[in-house]
């Protein structure tokens, strides 16, 4: 039985891409070479949470995508001839269609709004939460990836 | 102006940890040595959502921090003699407190059972997402750690 409790998340903020629906959207945002400047606008007044983030190289953005179709648990990806589960995918069609993005974060261009470089969300998706990224505990680029390995995108920084 | 609009959502499982309070939980999921194995139960309803999830080294957990104080938008940190804005953190008490690790992945010990380290949430903590942890979009090894640089936990796998 699915537990009946549920929360509310509320907006911080909207994110800009230049992708204006979904079929838009590259398949990550690494895929798009060079990756587009995109932007994150908070909400005057949660500005004061962004105090020190300057520093951070890089982000997580935690978003909900509003677009996204309705949750589906199995599917076959393109690129795939197998039945998957949602949970071992990113896409969004998620029975808590949460999007994380780690973004390169290229400093204010004005202090309600982040220049960010690897999104891959529509524009105007609602923006959940901003987190520093931290080296120590997000980063495993060793990490195996399982029925995605053949099919990942790679990553320019590592050559991972 | 805050955007009025809200989303619902809800728990896909729950996470079972070692740690009852808050007080009890470690700084973060790489502190404790060795790190002790939690759990992640799914839902039954959701259980098809994990196929193919085995390969994948390590995931990503995003959960709802239910029992963490009220949001608190600047705060001194512990460890810290400024105030920090809560974005350029990781604390809790967050607008939308959504918390994330990345944990690694050991296998299921059941259909609807992960077993997973690195986890540093109270026992109980509602579970809303799995994704797969991609190093290709996810991994940035020398990501700068800006203000919590001299604070953080150092990375037993990488060094970092």
């Amino acid at each position: 039985m699915t537990d009946p409790a549920s929360f509310t998340c509320r907006p911080i903020g909207t994110l800009h891409t230049p992708w204006k629906t979904p079929r838009d959207c590259p398949r990550n945002g690494r895929q798009p070479d060079p990756p587009p400047v995109c932007s994150a606008h908070i909400f005057a007044d949660l500005v004061p949470g962004l105090t020190s983030l300057e520093g951070f190289s890089h982000l997580i953005l935690l978003y909900w995508m509003d677009r996204a179709p309705q949750p589906l648990l199995t599917f076959t990806p393109p690129f795939d001839q197998e039945v998957r589960g949602v949970f071992a995918t990113r896409a969004p069609f998620r029975p808590n269609p949460i999007g994380l993005s780690v973004v390169a974060f290229d400093g204010f261009t004005a202090p309600d709004t982040l220049a960010v470089r690897y999104l891959d969300c529509v524009d105007g998706t609602p923006l959940l939460d901003i987190k520093p990224y931290l080296p120590s505990t997000d980063s495993e680029p060793s990490a195996r990836m399982g029925w995605l390995d053949p099919h990942a995108t790679r990553n320019r920084n590592t050559g991972l």
